[in-house]
């Protein structure tokens, strides 16, 4: 058996580990023989691959990034290297001359739906999702947030020592830009006092409120808020905030929105950390190394078995699998009556809620 | 409402983290009264408690330890600091005293069933589970685990570097006396070539021929074994080593024996190292700084609901609880059929199992 | 013998670990009472004190921040609180009141000037030196610098994995307005292929030719640049995109600035992350704990001595001390010919140097 | 101009930032040739070499051990392959015909005797110091050192927080069989109340004293002692624990017979914990990153140069270089004046001298 194995989409901090947990087991357990694509389906367009042994793949378990390298745009549907044509035929051409079996792809959204059109092409193919924003239907968790998690968790207690001697109020903007599992876990990880998320428009005024509360009594304040975090009723506020700017990066995202909006309301200083790329990259956590491990290894199972046209998932403590048609365009949001709200609720964490 | 919080047994990352949770959320969602026992159960012998509110466990989300102190041995119904004797009476004279309307007892094994004994006196109790080994019943995952396992794995990272290049074998000897998580989990998070378990007896012949072989390939091997890993039939094996001392500590455990095993098998040197109290103490990961907040929340809504004789437990992704009557002197070791030990079959990893 | 201790400026990591070692060293050798002064020289305005002892310092040594707060911008000398009046007399008073018989200052630039001004008026001061930059003269490092570069030197490292896997070139934007050292030592340290510094004003098109080469070759290229830095002959470039934005922060600094000009030079992406505050906070390194205590132990014997109107240094591996007259408004900047500079060149890293 | 490079002696962080920076400088500097020696002198026994392009060096850094592999007893002047024969005649041959015109040797004490030998032979040698006990004469430091004594630092972080919760006297020993280095800075950067070293012998009696009245105060204690480190008179002492096992490490060293000495004085349990060959390996602390490239630097300018026979050594903020024939054999240990000793005194260390 003769088995291709691509990552594609960002970085995510667990890659390698999926890569050599799927290339060790196919060998060890089917005699198969792995051959990796670079690039994503990059290397599916432009004939690039690499075969993978046990050598290797050696070693790779605790490195960020992907050893097969990765690509955001390459969809061969609508090549936009061919003007946005669909090289899909020639693709499947060298899968053929490639002698691939099946076809082994780690993830996002984007990388799914692609894998999906293959399979309905012909080419088997099994999908591991990758997100580190844990956006994803049908899996609790996936590889790389756990990572995510601590990189905010650990800026946030760096902050907070800054905070508390210096009585300011320190915010953090975090990835998530749809879903904010980073930014909740994260904040309740480095315990924030204030948690904003995409999910739940904040109260400007109630955030103040808060503030200016703690700058009387604890004398500091930390806010943990993800990058697709808005006012109520006021996408426009940032609107207006963006009107200089059509790059969030360049203006430095809602962190810094915020701390405009706060500062006037305040006496003490305001600063935003934008952290950025450092929660996509570096080595995965070992939570992260055993579950790209897990996932990496039920892959190469599914594969034995014959399993195609479908996505790893962890269920409970096991791993099972979904159709690859179920998740393609759907992202997993906090649920508003989920248990971490409802914990930090308790905690006296605010959610830019509307006091009632 | 007055609610008591102990913290019984060994030291385990996110005691901290919990007694924080406990004490925010009975404060704000209950308005109730909280109060502190020190050192465990010993606490209610000796009479010392203290006060806890907001200020009292601000900021201690990430400290290691309990602030309330814990005490391994200290059981009012064989109080040996009474000759054995039955205490049991003069302590819930004490609760009465206090004004005690609940108790939140965080601790494992024995914590829990002192704590059930309680219950049946007619002390309202909740219980918190606390176990670095991950090997209580009926709980999927247990705070301070996650933080056991990265010590182990980074421990393993660093010897893994000196072993390649210098081409030796690297034993690590983990805490897990009766079952074997923390060297799962560790082993396969720090890239470990064979892992040894309580639940498997390992083979030294297989053993050893997987070292020779990696010698002469990979010219290096990784060993993670659990303190209870023992070899095929020969518990005597060991028992012999251990005859000079009673002491494993002092002998080193099963993790020298092992290294005095192998050597005369190979021509590098094997060297053995026991992590021993470093993977109980220090700042909890930020997985566990998590889990036990959201432990220490579900606790204090229990107390809220009145629903008491039952300890925490996590479910797939939520919490829920079990009555304490089903977890005392019950332990959750590996099962033979766990996909981790698949999963580590399928990566070429040895568990020390005789060759078919 | 009465000796107070404050902390004035900004966070740098280490402020406890000296307020320790000054606090224990005079109670154990001159048996001398300690009292705190409370964010810094504002304490002294607002008359805020606090009574050190053993317990008060016990378990601070790893802890960021300082348990005596600070205040940036409290000179009783010109205390915009009394609106820039001199209340320098009153401050006199008050330390008469208390009965101090000398002042260990704590603190950068800005405090050493305040405090040799104090020893003018007669209070007897010991001034230890304070500041992440590394940029004071007659000290060749100062605590906090070496937390700080760990930072930047963990950042890079996770930005690399991205960066290779992605073939992107990947910013990171460094404190250091006027002293590139953090660039310089952190970029070293994260294996960064560009390192710009206020010292060295860079030529865009070097920049640009370089991660160009680079695309073609490695695919990647990391990016250490200090705040401060700016390209040749043009303050006018940064002026041009800082116009829509009297704030660098909001703007994001020059690491953005830098990311617009280089973008249209390549095929990969260009992302740019600006570390701030995260550099200044959090636990300090174990060598900058060794070395803020030796500096806390240092200014304990000075007290003890009678060595007054003079600041702590590092000279060799040996601490000694210079007069305050001598420090006040120099900043030590990178010396074009450093050993620093001539190894990043040998190591064919670029530091924006035009080639001739 | 064609260079060998090789590393000898046990394993210590840094070692391949060292390999980097003479491989990256002589090709940038020179144009040079760069030829990797395996195992150290080994190599150049069996004939293995291997070529060292920027390409073999790019993305060691960061990375633990030394990609040439290291041998610890391989002396051509005693070749024990050869039952003790002198095969340095052949090793010049194989030299010759290598057409090495330079011999960059990084390694420690032995290392620098057997590249005395070879420069005295006719072979062109520069030294490069290795060593994480920081043990050795004209260099204030050493790359690794910082390393190791992170590594002790954190594991003294871990057990303080059970030592406080549980009110236990916990034991870590570390590297450092006749210089202290490690046990002080770690002691001193892990908050330990007692540092004993080889160079102080310790008096039991007052260890055990302090430990009790630090039981009856603060409750716990932690102690870090080397390896070393023997009791006043009593190499007896030790001697007799020992006599059951000639193998320290079986025995588990000084920590566990500290640990048998104290507990019965004590009332808490007294736990020890032997770090071993964690602190030798893993990745370099980005201090030790920097200062690991400078000395590779500068090794390869000295071979520019022509300045043969001397080993690089750091003398207050820069790189020098020192004859080989005056380091070989000595070692440095910490004086009983230094600076460090000092301070631990001031803070209530105690050093387990005997009270006057």
């Amino acid at each position: 058996m003769h088995v291709g194995v691509l990552t594609g989409g960002g970085d995510c901090p667990g890659l390698n580990a999926v890569i050599r947990a799927v290339t060790k087991s196919l060998i060890n357990d089917c005699g198969a023989r792995v051959t990796g694509i670079e690039r994503g389906f990059l290397g599916l367009i432009e004939r690039r691959v690499v075969a993978l042994d046990r050598r290797a793949v050696s070693g790779i378990l605790h490195q960020g990034g992907t050893i097969l390298g990765a690509h955001n745009k390459a969809d061969p549907f609508a090549w936009f290297g061919a003007g946005g044509a669909d090289v899909s035929g020639a693709v499947m051409d060298y899968v053929r001359e490639l002698g691939l079996d099946a076809l082994v792809a780690i993830g996002g959204d984007g990388t799914m739906s692609i894998a999906h059109r293959f399979q309905q092409l012909g080419l088997p193919v099994v999908g591991v999702p990758k997100t580190i924003d844990n956006d994803l239907m049908h899996t609790e968790r996936t590889f790389g947030f756990d990572s995510a998690v601590a990189v905010v968790a650990e800026a946030l207690a760096r902050l907070e020592t800054t905070a508390r001697s210096h009585g300011r109020v320190m915010i953090v903007e975090t990835m998530g830009r749809y879903a904010g599992w980073i930014a909740l876990e994260g904040g309740l990880a480095g315990g924030a006092d204030v948690i904003l998320l995409p999910e739940i428009p904040y109260d400007l005024e109630a955030v103040a409120t808060l503030c200016r509360k703690r700058e009387a009594a604890q004398g500091f304040t930390l806010i943990c808020v993800a990058e697709g975090a808005r006012p109520v009723g006021g996408a426009m506020t940032v609107a207006a905030h963006m009107a200089d700017s059509p790059d969030p990066i360049r203006l430095g995202g809602v962190g810094n929105v915020l701390r405009e909006q706060l500062q006037p309301h305040l006496q003490g200083e305001v600063r935003s950390t934008l952290l950025g790329h450092v929660q996509r990259g570096g080595t995965p956590t070992p939570y992260d190394r055993v579950l790209a491990t897990r996932f990496g290894c039920h892959a190469a199972a599914m594969v034995a078995r014959g399993e195609f046209g479908r996505m790893v998932v962890l269920r409970g403590d096991g791993c099972d699998s979904v159709p690859l048609a179920e998740v393609a365009g759907r992202t997993r949001t906090v649920p508003l009556g989920h248990p971490l709200l409802k914990a930090a609720r308790s905690l006296g964490i605010s959610l830019g809620e509307t006091r009632a």
